[in-house]
């Protein structure tokens, strides 16, 4: 018993039964066929399921009380055997993650009476628990789904040293990706090359990727998984590239270069702007902080920096206020990481909003994944961005709305920038921030350094 | 008009019109979540769909009649554009695509009445799918469903020129992974790198895998998907990796070569046999040849091999009768190959078997996934391999059965030999077999001469 894996899952199970005291089953989840059904997506369990069970065990579920821990699973068959070669048994997979009992999965429905659960994402799977519950899940109100989820969420929200210790082991598999892809860079003639380079090196060091990688020369494109675009001497090239470790857990690493080695002058003069604000709402974390203004403060530097360069035209706290910066800056300064990309946002906006606050209506506030005050132990991203967005620019509605805040002239001076982001992963500590992807230089020279 | 893919399109259309009189509804699929809702899988379109349809398009119907194709698609909507860019509307995929009419994705109820369709891999499709025929989706007796996988089955089963066009080129960029692959074994530590260095070059030429890669020094693990073994000098490392084209087509293809660039006596010994097996099998494809009589080829090549090198004891023929062959070569000889790695595989064994066949009971030819006459323009695989399944050997029923027919003290001097596959893939023309991978050296002298 003196595995630290065991020790942390034992932690965190006793946290949870220090939180509620009804029973909790939790589900891993089953593979999801692709063309055809031995043609399967690789197995990703559930995050809720891998945060108490450690393994990405698929088929499997956990009943959780009082601070003790049941496996429920079925032993491979022979055949199994065969063509997947030796696997742990149910014995031996309840020893390495410290299972109090062990049983077949055929008797988890004797366990059901009264126990909340988490929906997971494959609709296969999803059946198997409603079914086994005989009762419909819901994640509204007073269920005991609901009490559970948020119980889960308080724990999760912040990480103990074992989640940090694998979240660090994903965010230096990324910064060598992102190395790897500079440097791929200088002979790549299409995005695909660099893509390939950076998620192979991912793959080489028996990690996969956390999300699906945006590598492109139009940044502007905010979810790109194209990867076709032949590289123009004069291009940008953003790569929001993140590895996730067998355990499951995420890191989310952004960095824009130039094609060509140097940024130009208009391309840099904008790079500045998003970097400062980068380097602001970093300075600015500590706990109970509100995330909210972070990202207004990463509003009002992209908008300073743009009202200097003659972009933008005004007072900068009106340009803020009528949500200006959003026309360049239209998504929230970032999210929770931890087993997910964008962690728990299975859950919706549970995790990410302070109980009794909603999404805003306003266009510069509505895309915020986070609204909480910062506690120590949070990981969050921070990931200021600019972009000419041609479905923002050019809508007639905008164009009328900020006629006169906006310098269309100079704007048309910067067209060689489409898209930046400069995106860190950074822990929220006691004395203010660590910024845990800090081996990775954000600077534009020392990028070129990269190259 | 004059557009080829066009073209192939319209005549597949109007071949399936001359084959069957009903109406098909094709559905695309949608894109699976894998830890929340929007980190989705990569999308893989259907493959029927994708035969008929051209374009991995998600979320789309298509309704087949006549030869004429209606095309049932939404327009992207606006908070789609501002996240994933311009797309093409339904009028610019109807005119790719050559599609007759087009239609929001709403207006298919009205054209449900009599229409046959194939289910989907992905559950939340299947259940659109029965909701708008109104019906369950019946694929056994004399159902409509039934009728439309029988005829879209017999016009897949062999490829028309542009089919081959895309065959090929996945089947190049494998081929020059399986060499990029050959070449990381010298500096890599562990399966990942070369596992890295495969995938990272079919990801560099913006293809995908076609199926998860087996990249491994324990081969007998015939479904191995960990890539975690340290390499060691006397290992072969077996690698399956096959790239599959953007617009969904497969290649599949196995080397195994010495992870110190030398083959041992004794690995050269076993891989020569299952070169010959291999070498005879392509020899023999023609039209009108049993594919089960390749299958029992190559267990005969290899019995007799085995019986030469002391391994196997007795009459070759009466090997093969009691599945000898099957202790060391438990699978099939190969499959067919298309837009599935096995192609239409998600339909059963409809397609793999000719109509009256079924599966045999024989340890040595049950797991068999072809069983017809071959024709000109199929392509299918020929694996012949040599494991040594701790699972098979090590049992006792088979133990008893073959104690007389294995000399086991002469199979222990083979202990380096775990697992060796040699994977190509073959056309079946009017004058024999083409083999389509064959700028990848098979010989154990020329693999060696590739590190």
């Amino acid at each position: 018993m003196n595995n630290p894996l065991i020790n942390t899952l034992q932690e965190r199970r006793q946290k949870l039964a220090q939180l509620i005291d009804i029973p909790a089953i939790l589900w891993s989840g089953k593979a999801l066929s692709r063309n055809f059904r031995a043609n399967h997506y690789p197995f990703r369990a559930s995050s809720h399921f891998l945060y108490f069970a450690g393994l990405p065990l698929e088929n499997v579920a956990i009943y959780l009380e009082n601070g003790q821990l049941d496996l429920f699973m079925d032993n491979p068959s022979p055949d199994s055997i065969l063509w997947h070669g030796e696997m742990p048994t149910r014995d031996n997979i309840a020893i390495q993650i410290g299972a109090n009992n062990a049983y077949p999965l055929k008797e988890l429905v004797q366990k059901t009476q009264d126990a909340a659960t988490i929906p997971v994402q494959d609709i296969n799977t999803y059946q198997q628990q409603y079914e086994t519950l005989k009762r419909p899940l819901i994640l509204n109100n007073f269920s005991i789904d609901i009490t559970l989820a948020k119980a889960i969420i308080l724990l999760r929200l912040t990480h103990d040293q074992s989640a940090l210790e694998e979240i660090k082991k994903a965010i230096n598999v990324s910064i060598k990706a992102h190395k790897t892809g500079i440097k791929a860079t200088k002979t790549a003639k299409i995005e695909a090359e660099i893509r390939g380079a950076m998620e192979g090196y991912i793959l080489s060091k028996n990690m996969t990727c956390a999300y699906n990688s945006i590598v492109t020369t139009h940044g502007e494109t905010l979810h790109n998984e194209k990867y076709e675009h032949y590289l123009q001497a004069g291009d940008l090239l953003l790569a929001d590239v993140g590895a996730e470790t067998p355990l499951g857990w995420a890191s989310d690493i952004t960095r824009t270069w130039p094609v060509s080695g140097k940024f130009s002058a208009t391309q840099r003069d904008i790079y500045d702007i998003v970097l400062a604000a980068h380097d602001h709402c970093i300075e600015k974390i500590k706990p109970g902080k509100e995330y909210r203004n972070i990202h207004l403060l990463a509003a009002q530097i992209i908008v300073e920096g743009l009202v200097d360069l003659g972009i933008l035209k005004g007072n900068v706290n009106d340009l803020v206020e009528k949500d200006a910066h959003a026309l360049f800056f239209p998504h929230g300064i970032g999210h929770l990481l931890g087993l997910d990309v964008h962690d728990m946002e299975d859950l919706g906006d549970l995790a990410g909003y302070e109980e009794g606050r909603t999404r805003s209506d306003r266009f510069g506030l509505g895309y915020l994944r986070l609204d909480r005050p910062l506690r120590t132990g949070m990981v969050v991203t921070i990931e200021p961005g600019f972009y000419q967005v041609p479905a923002i620019l050019e809508d007639l509605n905008f164009r009328e709305k900020y006629h006169n805040d906006v310098n269309w002239q100079k704007l048309e001076q910067f067209s060689d920038v489409r898209g930046i982001r400069i995106e860190d992963d950074v822990l929220v500590t006691k004395k203010g921030a660590e910024i845990l992807t800090k081996d990775l230089p954000t600077k534009a020279s020392e990028i070129e350094a990269l190259y």
